[in-house]
């Protein structure tokens, strides 16, 4: 697996931080997934711009236009001899000296790499999701930015893997459900589409944002919004969506059967279509 | 300057951890930081013991003894030719494979650093305190732990830095003060201290818990809990700790000069003793 550090392109065994990396001492940095389907990352446009607005918003400054690290990309692509499968930036603030403080800390650190494409199976049939134990997800202004903090996704990750689910919800500290560990989550409620967003504490999903934009086309009601987990789990469908395999149902909560959404196939049937088209 | 990276003594210019280490990649990971006088760790059993209880919770395997640490700090020590300063122990699950799920992780990458301690001028003048816009801190049930997602923390001290002031207040959704930057916050009000812990998602800070302990013993009244700012704005002195400097007086808040709290003087030459005897 070859992968791009700070302007190398090297094998990954050979792609190493320093150890006095914020990144790696604090989590001070963030990154981007990108789905690739025949070279083409869906939704390049929006993931490098949440890419860019994170890093204006920590004072990382990013020395990479969006044509450099399109470049990039292909290059990946090349060395990979691949033109699929799941892109990942990375940007970390670089080494400083001990503190929170950002002040001496750098040159930052921007890695890149390509990995396979998740399996499509599992989503296929429907994800298993239980609740995790996770209450919250951070403070909310952190919300809009996929930022390097992710103890809380991960926990609540565990939690899924434990019960041999597929994804996990985490709920807020009133008990109203957040989002997935790894996906944002909409659910019907009578006629409406609902989702928590950033003003919920949920991840300012580009998939999300999406799936949103095509249900309001469509004519459906997208409400952003949360409740509680225990009308969550009487909705009358429910999924979630995330970049590396776009919106993918559920069809079990917390060991509950949960009805499948008419509306589901064709949702999934578009972003089909648009993975190959956009 | 010579460090400990997964049982290697090296200079920190060859001390390099992998671009797909989770601490890196996610924050996946906890630290300690322990103040050294004269060779001496202060509250070493507090800190290890923490450190301990961040790994379990986290499911991070610590393959090494606290004997075992001990013996990496005195090398540290003897390599750098000094006892005094700073110690920093980072924890982190080691390299994985993309996503959040913990599992095909590690093996688990841990960092051992001396740094000089901080100046004490600063603290012993007093320190100029503002407040951050940093609403949040994280979910609780994270609080126990020094865990290495600091991005609230960073941010915060960021807006200390912006007004070139020495820390800064970070307070929850409601307004309430939780904690500073990097230290545990005290106030008086009346004939009692107040000091927001992990209930109100402040860090269970290890300086904090001496010093309760301490006032308690003194007879003075320490309640855990947390006010709106406004009233912490009124009280009639304000303080902070942390591991790498003890206790420190805030003398100024947003711009205001803070009473000094009579107390406080006893207070740190009690800690300063208790430094070279603990």
């Amino acid at each position: 697996m070859m992968v791009f550090l700070n302007g190398r392109f090297l094998p990954v065994g050979e792609a190493r931080v320093s150890a006095l990396d914020r990144g790696f001492l604090y989590g001070d940095g963030i990154f981007e997934t990108l789905r690739v389907v025949d070279g083409r990352p869906f939704l390049a446009a929006e993931h490098l711009r949440r890419f860019r607005a994170g890093a204006a918003f920590l004072g990382i400054p990013l020395a990479w236009s969006d044509a450099e690290l399109a470049g990039v990309w292909q290059e990946l692509f090349r060395l990979s001899h691949t033109r699929d499968g799941v892109l990942r930036m990375t940007l970390s603030r670089g080494p400083g000296p001990r503190g929170y403080s950002p002040r001496g800390a750098g040159p930052p650190t921007l890695l890149v790499t390509l990995h396979p494409a998740p399996p499509t199976t599992g989503a296929a049939a429907g994800w298993r999701v239980v609740t995790s134990r996770i209450r919250g997800t951070g403070p909310r202004m952190l919300a809009p930015y996929k930022v390097c903090n992710r103890l809380p996704q991960i926990l609540a990750r565990a939690d899924a893997d434990a019960a041999g689910a597929d994804e996990a919800l985490i709920l807020d500290e009133a008990g109203r459900v957040v989002e997935g560990a790894s996906a944002n989550v909409f659910w019907v409620t009578g006629d409406e589409l609902w989702s928590p967003g950033p003003c919920e504490g949920a991840l300012d999903g580009i998939t999300r944002r999406w799936v949103a934009d095509h249900c309001r086309k469509r004519g459906w009601t997208v409400r952003e919004g949360t409740l509680p987990l225990e009308q969550v789990r009487h909705a009358q469908g429910l999924f979630f969506t995330l970049s590396s395999l776009g919106p993918v149902e559920a069809r079990e909560l917390d060991g509950r059967p949960l009805p499948r959404w008419p509306g589901f196939a064709e949702l999934r049937s578009a972003y089909e279509a648009a993975l190959r088209t956009l």
